[in-house]
């Protein structure tokens, strides 16, 4: 039947394309724009443009910024720029912003080293970083999540600012608050263990 | 952060209000827009506004087709006018053409009867589908989704085509083919044997 509606066949392809979307929905959504109010495409339409066009990466930290505006970090008074948090996306920036409980900049590395996926640490915005850590830094937190791909990226940037002298820290491993110890896996009881510090 | 970018944060409302989204994919999706060549976002756009201005539901059997163009099974032919099988959408209409073993039309209810939801029989291809019955159909194939919902559209529909004189039957209930009968649940064997057909 989708051959035989070439417009509907292109509008599935068209959908298709956008990622970390379940296949299973591709219908249920197709139904949604087609019965959807004109208007709210187009401003839909006008929304995803105008964003693609004024907003950028900052220049410093790699944290999106308007086009013509400051940058929430770099630029904002009260916050110590002799500590940086380097995380992954900043969907993790977003995730430690919640807490409120740190103050220092960010670094957005804009992904993992992945040889697999064809992401090398050029692709990265780790050099940057390297010269960033050369300025007047005193602490750099290796903030990437604790998958392998992560585990090996921090250990990568580790390597390249040993000649710094900047200091390295990553995050603590423990038991999360409001956990049961019975429920925690071997891996993470053993950090909390070695970890452990004065009461 | 967001609250300091309103263009991001315009975007991440605009990609909020898309259904079919798991909302922990939104800061992924976001990401993506704001990375896509922006030659891409317009041709989505295009295609988008175009979907929505060309494809209408056919008047007879509400399955999408083309402004201009004609309906894939009113229009064909060769199939089978006495025949309609009633789904809820088109995408249940597209799982009974993959069998290629349906030869007569169609009838996209467009949902099921849900009064939490606020859809009543008004809301739904109901009255078009008794209409249709009454011109030369011999037989109505109820293809509702086994849901609570499902059935009680079938039974409704069944009720209102009762003075019709349409023969009225809905899919068979059975064992899966390629199931061990040991992992079926005890309703499903039980209509299996109630069922059961000579070998």
């Amino acid at each position: 039947m989708i051959d035989q509606v070439p417009t509907l066949a292109q509008l599935i392809k068209a959908l298709q394309q956008i990622p970390y979307l379940a296949s299973k929905n591709i219908y249920q959504l197709t139904t949604y724009f087609l019965q959807l109010d004109p208007e709210k495409i187009e401003h839909l339409c006008t929304v995803l443009l105008k964003a693609r066009a004024k907003i950028v990466p900052c220049s410093i930290c790699y944290v999106w910024k308007e086009f013509d505006g400051a940058c929430s970090y770099c630029d904002a008074p009260g916050r110590d720029a002799k500590l940086i948090c380097v995380v992954e996306t900043w969907q993790e920036l977003l995730t430690i912003e919640k807490t409120g409980g740190y103050q220092g900049l960010y670094h957005v590395l804009g992904g993992v080293i992945c040889p697999l996926d064809g992401v090398g640490p050029e692709e990265l915005a780790i050099a940057p970083l390297i010269a960033r850590a050369q300025s007047g830094v005193t602490e750099i937190i290796l903030a990437t999540n604790q998958t392998p791909e992560g585990e090996a990226t921090a250990a990568y940037i580790a390597r390249k600012l040993a000649d710094t002298g900047v200091n390295i820290s990553c995050l603590a491993r423990g038991i999360p608050v409001g956990s049961s110890l019975a429920f925690m896996d071997r891996l993470t009881v053993y950090k909390a263990i070695a970890d452990r510090r004065p009461f």
